[in-house]
C-alpha cells in the first residue's frame, strides 16, 4: 500500500515525485516508456529557466530523472491498463494490482493525426512526429512540415540542418508560433512557406514519395516530390483509461481546479494531460510539484 | 511605449521576460534591488528541477538573469513608486515614466515579522531574517530560529555547520515542513526544539543577548541566552503599491484567475506576490510564463 502513485514519467510526474519523497510520502511512479515524457524527444529547450545557453531535451530528462531518484523515488515500467478510484486506488498493471490512498494522473499528451489518407500506412516509413529521432534520416532530402505553433517551427528550425529544402504547411495565414520562432523561420533560406493550405493525402509505395497539399485560397491542388512528412498539429491527451470516471472536457483534457484536484477525491492530474492554457516543461513541473502538495495538504494532516 | 512592463526581477518576472522576449514583445523588467529576488537567500535549492544534486540559490539566480539577458530583455534598476492603470499603463519610477500597454506584477513577498519588543530595535545587530546572509557571523554561537515551516527548518540546517547550539522554536505541537526536512532536523544533534511556544520578546544592549520564550503548554516563560534570532515565520506580499488599485485577499496577495489575469484588463500577477497555494521556485516561474503567455494571447492577435 503506497500513500501516493504517479502515473506517468514525465516533468509533471518526476516533479511530483520529488515533492512527494521530500513530504515523505510512500510513493511510486509507473512510467511505460523511458522517463521524460516528451521531454527526450525536444532537440534544444531554451526556454526552461535555469540553463541560459539552453539544453538538449535528452539532457532535460535525464537530469530530472536522476533528481527523482536521489530522493529514492520507487519507478517502475510498466504499462497501467484500468484504474478504480474506490478506496483504497487500485492500479492494475501488466504484472500487478498497486494499491494507494492518492493517485496524480500524469500521463501527458501525444501528437494528433491528420487523419488524411497515407499517414497510419507510411508512419515510421516516411512520415513521422518527431524531427529530433528521425531527423537524420533526411540528410539532403526534402521533407514537408505540417502546423504553425512553436513545435512545428522549432522543429523546422531543427530539420533544416540536415535537409536540403523544407516546405512548411500552415492553413492559416499566419503562424501562431512565437515571434522570436517566427523570425528565425522567415530568415531561413532552406525553408518555404505554404500558407493557406493543408495536406490531402501522403502518397507512396514503400515510403513517403509525395504529398497533395490544397491550397484554399486559389481553391487548387499541388503535388510536392518529398521523403518526409513531419506532422505537428498539437496534441491529444492520454486520459483515455480515465475518461469515463472522471471529468474531462471536449477535447479530453482532465479538468482540475488550480490546485490540480480532479473531480475525485485524492485524484489529480498535473501537466499536459489536464485542461489549461500553456502546455510547457516549466507549467508541467509547477503542476507536478502543486499535485504533490495539495495531496498531501489534503490526506497528511 | 513598451507592450510589457514586468515590475520585479525574481524568478517569476525573469521567466515572463523570457517568454515575452520570444513572443517578440519590446519588454521592459524593472527591478529595484538585484535580480532573483528571494533566491539568492537560499543556500541550496535541491528541489527545481533540473538540478539533481541541488544548486545554490545565487547560482540559479544568476543562470536565470543570464538567460532573460541572452532574450536582451531590458532590464533597469529603479524603484517603482506608483503605477497608473489606465491606457496606456504608466509606471513611475525614481527616474522616470514608463509606458505600455499591459503590466505583470512579479514583486514578490518579504519576510513577516513578529512584531514583539526588541525586534525591530535589534534588527541587523543580532535579529535576521536571512541565514545565508547572516550564518557566517554566528560561527561557534548559540541562535534560536522561529517557525516550523520549509523555510524555517531549511535555514536551521544550513546555520548548524556554523553555530554552536541552535534553538528551533515553533509555536504548535508539529512543524509544517516537508517530512525530509523534520527528519534531517530530528537527526541533528546541535539542534534543541522547543515546541508550543511562542518568541515574545527580544533583548540586548548593543546586540542580541538573550530571549524570552513563553511555553503554552507549561504557561511559563524561559529565557535563553542567545546572540542571534532568525526568523522564519511566513511572507507578506509586496502590493502595498497596488492594493487600492487591485483586487487582494485578506492577507494582500493579489487574486488571479489561474491565467494570471487580475481584476484589471491586461495587469497581471506573477508569483508569490499572487495568491496561490504553493510558493516555490519552480511555481513562480510557472507564473510568469503563464502571465506573458496570456497577455499576447489577450492582446497580440
Amino acid at each position: 500500500m503506497y500513500d501516493l502513485i504517479i502515473i506517468g514519467g514525465g516533468p509533471a510526474g518526476l516533479t511530483a515525485s520529488i515533492y512527494a519523497k521530500r513530504f515523505g510520502l510512500k510513493t511510486l511512479l509507473i512510467e511505460k516508456l523511458g522517463t521524460g515524457g516528451q521531454v527526450p524527444l525536444t532537440d534544444l529547450v531554451e526556454n526552461f529557466p535555469g540553463f541560459p545557453e539552453g539544453i538538449s531535451g535528452i539532457e532535460l530528462a535525464t537530469k530530472i530523472t536522476e533528481q527523482a531518484k536521489r530522493f529514492n523515488t520507487e519507478i517502475i515500467n510498466e504499462e497501467v491498463f484500468e484504474v478504480d478510484f474506490g478506496e483504497p486506488k487500485k492500479v492494475k498493471t501488466s504484472t500487478g494490482i498497486y494499491e494507494s490512498k492518492g493517485i496524480i494522473i500524469a500521463t501527458g499528451a501525444n501528437p494528433k493525426k491528420l487523419n488524411i489518407p497515407g499517414e497510419k500506412e507510411l508512419t515510421g516509413r516516411g512520415v513521422s512526429y518527431c524531427a529530433v529521432c528521425d531527423a537524420y534520416f533526411y540528410k539532403n532530402k526534402d521533407v514537408v512540415v505540417v502546423g504553425g505553433g512553436d513545435s512545428a517551427l522549432t522543429e523546422s528550425l531543427y530539420l533544416t540542418t540536415f535537409v536540403n529544402k523544407l516546405y512548411l504547411v500552415h492553413r492559416r495565414d499566419k503562424f501562431r508560433a512565437a515571434q522570436y520562432l517566427q523570425d528565425k523561420v522567415f530568415k531561413n533560406s532552406k525553408i518555404e512557406i505554404i500558407f493557406n493550405s493543408e495536406l490531402k493525402e501522403i502518397k507512396g509505395e514503400k515510403r513517403v514519395e509525395n504529398v497533395i497539399v490544397f491550397n484554399k485560397e486559389k481553391n487548387e491542388n499541388i503535388e510536392l516530390n518529398v521523403n518526409g512528412v513531419f506532422i505537428y498539429v498539437g496534441l491529444n491527451p492520454n486520459s483515455e483509461m480515465f475518461k469515463d470516471k472522471i471529468n474531462i472536457d471536449e477535447n479530453g483534457f482532465i479538468i482540475t481546479d488550480e490546485n490540480m484536484r480532479t473531480n475525485i477525491k485524492f485524484v489529480y492530474a498535473a501537466g499536459d494531460v489536464r485542461r489549461k492554457s500553456l502546455r510547457q516543461i516549466i507549467t508541467a513541473c509547477n503542476d507536478g510539484a502543486i499535485a504533490a502538495n495539495t495531496f498531501c495538504t489534503d490526506s497528511c494532516d
